[in-house]
């Protein structure tokens, strides 16, 4: 251990924790901090936003009395800190591995866990249940959310706020104001809590005042100076809060434990009505490399403690996010109605590459995809070509206004679907999984994946020239295959798909991703003496049912794979093949998809490996089709 | 025509009403209200909201050069005035029938319908979008949202509002205070709306001012008493909005032309950044039935004008909503862990019998279906077993939330789905087309799928007593089909459906409420010597595997039929088959689904017509899979 810890050492629970001396919780916080830092620097992960709510963890579980006291982390990126004084220490360098922790909340972990997440803004709404569910169950409890202010532009945090406001209940929300979620924050609120924590909304008030002031009687004018702090009672900090139900307290220095201990006592103690203490940290704090540089320092890989240098292995192929930008920036030289908009993920994206070029032509709308998905109809409705770039997990998020206000009007919105499929350490709950399914039952949708990343820049110029309705795109996490990148996107023809290899005996249609698998599964097939066809759909939606019909006559065998559910794409060629009668007389066909199981964290080719979507399990559901399951196990052996 | 409307007769478009003089507008609106309370006297629709916002359409036509400034409705449903203005007054008879106007906006019906709308608090977003485009382009024009009061619950209004505060653009918001919605609003947005109209918010202020200046020297006590038009004109009102960015201009009242005109001129001169006009109203005004019975006059039946009695046919069966919160009552009486959750549709979902019931049980979180999902994912974490009732089209404003906060967890909150499939007058913004594929593609779910109304009643026992996770269950809008109701609801096993009738040839599996016309078709394909059997799924999730394999080894043709999208129940039997490999060996399969558009209002039977699920149109599918095709020419004839 390379840090020493003599109180962390004697910490196992919270339980441990309360037995220390207040004046103890300095070192105990310090001694966390090295050890998180330490951690992460095994593990890579989220360390800037853990690293912020060092004090604010231990004055948490010091104050309350978890796991009784319900405490529900926000986003629970920030929640290594919690582990380790949660009974996970010993396993805290598993963090986001194969087999390890989660990088979130989680409550199949622990009992200290009760509400997981991973996506922002549902820890009102939670907690709100938690309150709501002692209530009913006559319970003294106490329930504590904990929301970055980042979050604070999801729309589902004010309708927990306002929800809560109006049901009046004993709630403690905690407002972690560190100017920061992965990007700087964006939006109204931000600027307000901004206002807030630094006075100056404060500030404008006595302006105002002063102003008024100075049309009285310059008897009073003196006097009145001093009055100023009725003003101030009014109006620093937490108006908006309290219009909406909460009683304010704040804002406290988040990193302060003589501050903040005192403030969550008397929270603690307070009769009823929910409460918001507006705390103010920084992320990154005590670890320079990470204060100076919050955004790289979000998501870290594994790095060198003493340096702070990480340790990114180089890559081999350009990722994919990469890939689209430079499209898109290609696309948007030629076409000044293209305009990118992101909801809090410029980095992740790569659109921030795109509001360098077009400053003008981007919009980060903070953690808001309804709003962001809806804007975008707006634009396009007249006449504006957006790409609303959204990863496929929280594009759900926005699903009603993918239904209601682009699909449903037939809106030229693009939706470039980062993050499709099996995306690793962030586990399940960003899995990219099921927006085959959800997009592909709306009428109107243009549906497309890339089956690599020169696929992408032609699927890039594909939206950008495809004006009579919504067209989606997908495409994973992580690098392209390595194929040589065209200068230019080619605009592919709507609903043709492509012959990728050819072969006699077995077909393999892919969609989207799984494609390098689909080809090695090929050659292993002809490995042994079975003749085999690749084709690359490109679209699921509308199918090419030239291609489909042409390998259903052709193959003894079809099987289809993608990178997604249930309801997908698979069964799109189904209810096609149904339909037409061409299942009438009998077919060898396979649809293989995401299991309906969620798969948790790993390297993608594990997570794959347990999906059952490699290469080797394609070849393997050849084969049983076939009958020729000897052959199988020699292939497993 | 019943009402004389000599003004009303001359204006055909807003370029009419532009022509008359001020002092006119008054008439015209009369006339305007007049007219509207005649035509939904013969069509049925929504009422009360149209009535409400009579001067207010008035005055925006006036001020505002329509269609070049983009006027968007929120939700749509007032919009009936705004339609006679905008040369649809001859069709506006045809409101909500088969054929005509949409009782929404609607983008295909009119250039003055700029973004369609039907699900709530969409208008601010779209309306950022129209203004950016407008800066995009180097246009000068308006635009102009209108937003309810009801809508102010829903977070994506706020999404919008933090952006539009944060990008600084020019743009109205004109905030239409009716104090609600449906049903009465809830929540403290509600709450603070109504304090800054009654003045509550502005007396809070001026007690504490005078508390405040009481501790002053009396010298000076009386002068500021003079001064409290300072709190006035700081506090009144609006607070929070201008928070959030927005230049606050209010109350105002919004019946009162000679008040209207003159800010909305104002405001459409102002330079720069976002505005919120906050206009306060009565829904119904002008007609005294609709005055004194909001709720009951919201969405109305056809009516007689001067009685206000409405011509509600007598129902041949209860309605679906009322069977359920008849059997959720009884299963709440058994078992107090039972809650209900509605997101503003109190009376559309009849959990408003469960409130009356159970007042401490119930939930309505207002237009928050996010929030209620994952409150309802918070209240089960703790052991509650919340009922979590949103209409099909509304859980889509929920998705990420059942996915995320439920779904992933495995926590056990029951879903019951209201308006399945396609829904009449109300049209395609509202139809429940997609759940089966939305939900169908996660992990841990169940999907249940009512046949009849006495099917739902054990289902709503099958719901209450599953507690292993989530469980949804879905069932139209509308009256049942007249079957016996149980007394009490039967526990059903989960994932086993029922033969309904046995036959030979042929088998139709239907899931859900299709059920008659499987069996009606049953009994036409016996009239032509082909025996049929039909089943009754119940289960899209999990699958009856055994119930599946009987229907296929027994019978020459399988038909599935369902009120939902391609990828959902039929896709599942699908995939089932297909890697089970019972398709191997030929099967003649046919999924019935809704067609891959979206169905125009009409009546529902007509609209299943369109979509080609009633009886014949499975006989037909049938007859078409056994080569009978001339047959099904008789069949027609």
């Amino acid at each position: 251990m390379p840090v020493e810890t003599p109180l962390l050492d004697a910490v196992k629970y919270p339980a441990d924790l309360r037995k220390l001396e207040k004046n103890q919780l300095r070192q105990l916080a310090d001694e966390l901090r090295a050890e998180v830092i330490d951690a992460v620097s095994v593990t890579g992960g989220h360390l800037g936003s853990g690293l912020g709510v060092v004090e604010l963890t231990v004055a948490i579980h010091y104050v309350f009395n978890t796991p009784d006291d319900r405490l529900v982390w926000d986003v629970g990126h920030q929640c290594y800190p919690h582990k380790v004084l949660t009974g996970r220490r010993e396993r805290i360098r598993t963090l986001r591995q194969g087999g390890g922790l989660s990088g979130f909340t989680k409550r199949a972990e622990s009992e200290y866990d009760p509400f997981g997440a991973a996506h922002a803004a549902t820890s009102i709404s939670a907690a709100l249940g938690f309150a709501r569910a002692r209530d009913h169950l006559g319970r003294k409890n106490n329930v504590v959310a904990v929301i970055g202010d980042g979050s604070m532009s999801a729309g589902m945090a004010y309708e927990g706020m306002n929800n809560a406001g109006h049901l009046g209940t004993r709630l403690i929300v905690i407002l972690n104001d560190n100017d920061m979620s992965i990007a700087p924050p964006v939006g109204a609120m931000s600027a307000y809590l901004a206002r807030a924590a630094s006075g100056k909304l404060y500030q404008g008030v006595r302006k105002i005042s002063k102003q008024f002031m100075k049309r009285l009687p310059p008897a009073l004018y003196d006097k009145l100076a001093k009055a100023e702090e009725y003003g101030r009672a009014m109006v620093t900090g937490g108006t908006l809060f309290e219009e909406l139900g909460f009683y304010y307290v704040g804002p406290i220095d988040g990193h302060n434990l003589d501050h903040l201990i005192p403030v969550l006592e008397n929270v603690r103690d307070m009769d009823d009505g929910p409460v918001l203490v507006h705390v103010v940290t920084k992320k990154g704090k005590g670890y320079p490399p990470a204060e100076q540089s919050a955004d790289k320092y979000h998501g870290v890989a594994k790095f060198d403690v003493v340096s702070g240098k990480q340790h990114k292995g180089a890559p081999n192929a350009p990722a994919y996010q990469k890939v689209f930008a430079k499209a898109l920036i290609k696309e948007a030289e030629k076409d000044p109605l293209i305009v990118g908009i992101t909801a809090a993920m410029p980095s992740g994206t790569s659109l921030d590459l795109f509001a360098e070029a077009f400053p003008d032509r981007c919009y980060d709308v903070g953690i808001a995809e309804q709003h962001a998905v809806t804007f975008a109809a707006g634009l396009a409705a007249d006449g504006m070509k957006p790409f609303c770039a959204i990863y496929s997990t929280f594009l759900q998020r926005g699903y009603d206004s993918v239904v209601h206000d682009v699909a449903l009007q037939n809106l030229p919105v693009r939706f470039p679907m980062d993050r499709a499929g099996l995306v690793g350490a962030d586990g399940p709950t960003h899995a990219g999984a099921f927006d085959i399914a959800y997009l592909g039952c709306l009428p109107n949708m243009v549906l497309m994946a890339a089956g690599d990343e020169a696929e992408l820049v032609h699927m890039t110029a594909t939206a950008a020239a495809y004006d009579e309705g919504p067209i989606a795109f997908r495409y994973p996490r992580g690098e392209g295959v390595g194929v040589e990148l065209p200068e230019q996107g080619r605009i592919l023809e709507i609903g043709k798909g492509r012959i990728v290899r050819e072969g006699t005996k077995v077909a393999i249609l892919s969609y989207g991703a799984r494609l390098a698998e689909a080809i090695k599964a090929a050659d292993s097939l002809e490995a042994h003496g079975l003749s085999a066809t690749v084709a690359d759909a490109r679209f699921a939606k509308p199918l090419d049912h030239d291609l489909i019909r042409q390998l259903v006559r052709h193959h003894e065998v079809v099987v289809t794979v993608e990178e997604g559910s249930v309801g997908g794409f698979g069964a799109f060629v189904l209810h096609f093949l149904a339909g037409e009668g061409l299942l009438d007389a009998g077919l060898k066909i396979r649809t293989m998809t995401l299991p309906d199981v969620y798969i948790d964290q790993d390297k993608p080719e594990k997570m794959y490996d347990v999906a059952r979507l490699n290469a080797p399990h394609i070849v393997e559901t050849v084969m049983k089709a076939l009958g020729r399951s000897a052959e199988v196990v020699n292939l497993r052996g």
